[in-house]
Formats: C-alpha cells, sequence, structure tokens
C-alpha cells in the first residue's frame, strides 16, 4: 500500500496511467494535430478564457514563469509581484535576471490585504502584477477578487501562476481579467511532470505580438504560429500531452465547479480532523489545493519518515526555517475522504506513540 | 501492426513501457538522488566523460541547445557553426538571438571537408565550434576525427549536439576531446520525448563557472549545485529519468560498441535492400542512425502515407524541397532486421502496384 498526498507529482489516476504505459506515437501528422486543439479548447474553456490561446511548452513550471515574463514584458515595464513565499520570491529572481524593474509587497506568512499593496504602489506609475494564487510554501491563497480590482483600477495586466491552484480554486481569466495563467502536468492535472501550459487573453496575444523575447525555446510567437496548426516549434512531450487531453476531456465532462467543490470538501474535512487530534493549521486563507499542517512539538520530519517506512503514506516536507514544524499534505489527485482518513489515524498513531 | 521507423519518437522497449505506465514517486529524497546519480553516471561512461558532469534539463534537444549556448559563451566570443541543414542552421539562430559573433560552414547537401572549414575560417581567430554530428535532417554524418583535429590545432572549445548520433555512431568526449555534447530522450535511449542532456568536459566546467547565463530555468550553475546531492533545481521530468536510468544500466550491460555495430548492421541492411528495390540513398558519409531514401519518381508522400494505411508502418516525412523526393528510416528504436525486411517488402509492393 502506498499513496501520494505530495503536491507533485500527486496520486495519479489509472487513465493516465495507461496512457502512459503505451507507444507514443509519431507527432507531426494531422491526428496529433487533434489532439493538441482538442487540449487546447478543453483548457481554455475551463479557464474561461474566450478568444484567448494556450502554449505548451516542455518545461517546469519555473520554465513557464520565465518564459512568461520573457515574453509579456520588457524593461520598459514596472511591475508588483506578491512575494510571500519561495514561489512568488522566484517572479523576483526571474526580474532580476531579465533585468525588468518591480517592486515586491513581501509577506512573513501573513494575509496579503489590499493596503499592504498600496503601501508598496504608492504613487509610482506600474504596468503589471504577477501572483502566485495559491503559495504552494505555504499554502496561501491570495483573494482574486482583491487583486482583480487593483489591477483594473490601475490598468495592470495580470500574471497569475495557477500552477497549485487551477482546479482547487476559481480561476476565471473572463471574470478576473486574467491575461495570462500559468500551469503546470504534475499538479491537479494529475499527470506526470514535465509539461507547463501557458494560457494567454486577446489582450495578452497583442502585448507578446510587440516584444521581442530574446529567446529560441521560448519564443512565444513561434509557439503562437505553430499552434495554429495544431503543431508546437520543437519536439514536445507528446505523451503528457496525449495525457492531458485525455485528462481534460473527463474534467469537462465532471464539470469545473463540481472538481473544485469536491477538493473543498476533501481540505475541509481533513483541517477539521487535524485540530481534533491536536495538530494546527495556519490563520491566514488557504487554498483548497494544500494544507500545511503545524506540529506544536516540532517533531513534522519524524511524521514524515515514519508515515513513510510504516504506512507507505509520502506527505510533502517542508524546507529550511519550517522544516521541523510544519508538513504539507495535498488535495489535488486521485483521493477519496477515506484515504485522508487513513492519513489522519496514521498520524494520530505516530504522534501518541 | 504498427511500427514506426520515426527518428523520435522511436519505437520503445517493453521495459521502459512498464515504467511508463507506473506512478510516477515524490522525488525530493534520497531514494530519487540515487536514481539521477545512477543515471548520470551511467551516461559520462558511456561518453567516456572523465571528470565531467551530466545536467538533466527538462525541455527538447532545442532548449538543451540554447542553454549550452547559453552557458559555454558570451559576446566575446567568436565560433565556427557547421550548417548543413536544418538543426545545423538552427544553432546559427541561438547564436544570433544572443549575439553570439560566429561564422557557418554552408553545406548544401554536400560532404563537410577540411577545406570548406579552413577557408571559412580563414585568417580570423575563433574560441569554439558547434556541430550536429548527425545532420538529422539529411542524415549526414560528419567526420569527427577531422573536426577534433580543427579544435585542437586551433584551441577551440568543441561542442557536439549528438542528438541523433549517440548509440549510433561513435561518440568519445575523451578521445575527440569534446567538451560539451548535447543528448535527448527520444532517439535512440528510446525514451519519450521531454528530458535533454548535456554532458560537460572538466575543462566545460571551468568555462560556465565564469559565465553568466543571464537565465533562471537555463542557469547550469544551478544545475550542477543541485547536482551534487542527485537532484534538479526546479520540478524535473521524473518519469522520464527513472525510465533514462533504467536504460542507461542496459546499454551498460549490452557494451556501447555491441549497440553501435548492432545499429550499423541494420542501416546496411536496410541500405543494400533499398537499392536492391531500385530506390537511392545519399553519396555524403551517413550517420547509422537514419538513411535518407530517395525516390526519383518523386513519389516520397505518396509512399508514406500508403505506408501507413496499409501497413501501419510510420516512417519520417521529410520537409520543404525535399519532401516529394526523399523520406527518412530511422534505424534507432527497438528494431529488428525482420522489421526492416518488413519494410522493404510494404515499399517494394507500393512502388510496383
Amino acid at each position: 500500500m502506498s499513496h501520494l498526498f505530495t503536491i507533485g507529482p500527486v496520486e495519479m489516476f489509472p487513465e493516465t496511467l495507461e496512457i502512459g504505459g503505451k507507444e507514443v506515437p509519431y507527432f507531426r501528422n494531422d491526428e496529433f494535430s487533434q489532439v493538441v486543439f482538442s487540449a487546447s479548447e478543453g483548457l481554455n474553456r475551463l479557464l474561461f478564457n474566450k478568444n484567448g490561446e494556450i502554449i505548451l511548452l516542455t518545461c517546469s513550471g519555473t520554465g513557464a514563469m520565465e518564459a512568461t515574463i520573457m515574453n509579456c514584458f520588457t524593461k520598459e515595464d514596472n511591475l508588483i509581484v506578491i512575494d510571500g513565499g519561495s514561489f512568488g520570491h522566484r517572479f523576483t529572481q526571474i526580474c532580476e535576471v531579465h533585468e525588468i524593474p518591480y517592486k515586491a509587497v513581501k509577506l512573513d506568512n501573513e494575509e496579503l490585504t489590499r493596503e499592504k499593496i498600496d503601501e508598496v504602489m504608492g504613487d509610482e506609475k506600474f504596468t503589471g502584477l504577477l501572483v502566485n494564487l495559491d503559495e504552494t510554501s505555504n499554502g496561501q491563497l491570495y483573494d482574486i477578487d482583491m487583486i482583480s480590482e487593483v489591477c483594473k483600477e490601475n490598468d495592470l495586466v495580470l500574471v497569475v501562476d495557477a500552477i497549485s491552484a487551477f482546479l482547487a480554486d476559481e480561476v476565471n481569466m473572463d471574470k478576473h481579467g486574467i491575461d495570462a495563467v500559468i500551469l503546470s502536468s504534475q499538479k491537479a492535472l494529475s499527470l506526470a511532470p514535465g509539461l507547463s501550459i501557458v494560457a494567454l487573453s486577446e489582450k495578452m496575444l497583442k502585448r507578446v505580438e510587440s516584444i521581442d523575447s530574446k529567446s529560441v525555446y521560448f519564443d512565444f510567437k513561434d509557439y503562437l504560429k505553430n499552434g495554429e496548426r495544431g503543431q508546437t516549434p520543437f519536439t514536445p512531450a507528446v505523451r503528457l500531452i496525449i495525457e492531458l487531453e485525455d485528462m481534460v476531456n473527463r474534467l469537462e465532462e465532471k464539470g469545473i465547479d463540481n472538481i473544485i467543490n469536491e477538493t473543498h470538501e476533501l481540505a475541509v474535512y481533513f483541517r477539521k480532523r487535524i485540530r481534533e487530534i491536536g495538530l494546527d493549521y495556519p490563520d491566514y486563507p488557504l487554498s483548497n489545493a494544500v494544507t500545511p499542517v503545524i506540529f506544536p512539538d516540532e517533531n513534522a520530519q519524524e511524521v514524515y519518515r515514519k508515515l513513510i517506512d510504516k504506512y507507505g503514506l509520502t506527505v510533502n516536507p517542508s524546507g529550511g526555517e519550517v522544516a521541523d514544524t510544519m508538513f504539507r499534505v495535498s488535495h489535488v489527485g486521485n483521493h477519496s475522504t477515506e484515504d485522508f482518513e487513513n492519513l489522519i489515524c496514521a498520524i494520530e498513531e505516530i504522534i501518541n506513540s
């Protein structure tokens, strides 16, 4: 018995594993183009990306974050970056390397508020805002309604890394005026790692058209041109794209609201139970995707290790300063309420032994 | 019945497909580090890369080509690029985008000679040479002994894209003084696409250390630092790395010379037979990895289509000017002599019908 409660890779679905075990077909043909079209159209519907386009990149989420910055902004821009954990901080590192001016809204495991953003913005003129909607390193879910309002009021282009939030929390490009959404295969899409997705709004497509990306591999214009015929400029992660199309079809059948609700219920159940066994989770708003579990006895690493060795259950360890006080449990992937009850029982046995 | 004679993806082995059908494990732990170490050490042995290092990149071959140029050269360099087809030409495009000075040795489906390189070099001072050892677009295998000699005489850093040549033709970093070798998962390694590999020599490691790559996702220094503990800076293509380790173990068991010989024999057999049925292949030196088949009746596209529809056999179509006169047949992947005899019989039936 083994079960993955990590936040990527996640516990996969049998339909995906079946595709994973099959020969990878040749892809420079119409058959594969149809798979690309089908996956892209489905993703646009799931993201409410009317008149926008999907770019399929063979890289990790960080590669897609960097590609998006390189193709959507220049040295003439000035960005606000929500820097509330290691993934938000990565956006600032990317801006540094590409010499794109920015100011960071730094958070120390505290809630993001409108006041904190306003304070950093002051009277300065900004052109865009970058946010990891669910800051995976500590589970905080930022307030997309508030962020969207800030962007509309200040005419900011809005880039949302929804790598962890997609399918767990609401990500609606049309409603919230989001101009770029970044996704990865190994989160709630429950595929193997290696494929990232960038959805661009109609407005962002015009911006991309006017920018010289200074990259061959990450040149969005080349992807958009090839995308017209359902292809990519370079050999893509063919197997993952086939798995993606299958998954998108099944997600659409289920309905995006039902999927988010299901994940929400699993998160609520687990959080109720974790307090019942004497542990805790943070006070700031949490994504449905992940629960950071707080260990007052600073034995998080010991419990993590015993969960694997004695029960075959893998949760997501945390790094740095919080390594001893926190691990994280993913609610995305192929899980049932029973899986979380099993995890709770195992944790309880370990901390009481 | 179906069989892939394409040059990536290729016909895969059952052992790889078995891994592809399994859950992808969590990777930020010692168990996965051991897989990375084992794969890297095996690759260094197969490439005769003494004291060098392996970098595992989640991207296509072009991503790895660009990453290598960004991390190994600067605007202070001056490169010779062998531009004998679409992949050699891609090296020149990468140099253009990153403003790295270069001169191209242009070939028009003709053999690369020492004289052609000398002519382009003239009395100018160069610092490096870039070559796709097997120019996959037309199958030419360049003379690595001659290229190595040029580099040693002129003190040039040598970068070899061996994406198609590896395991089909000799790629010996130590013997030929190669400083960087670029590989991809979907060629002779016979894995799914999505993973690329860069092997750096001891000498190139010093160069990389002194260069600012201007990239977050493709920063080799970050990969080398994380590589010390068997990890990558960003979520890697975990499933492909597990498949890679399995494949490298099996390749080492078989022995590199035996593998190259086997592929050579398949290529020789197919080439003999293709002339016997009245077709042809080019006169320039060919890689064992691929045979470009020439159709004097300009019906290459028609034969390609009928091979799929009537026989389930997929060969690699060619693009551009030669689309009607040539397709390509791969000899890397899971093939037997019988597979090639079946292909010959099918082609013969089609062209005589």
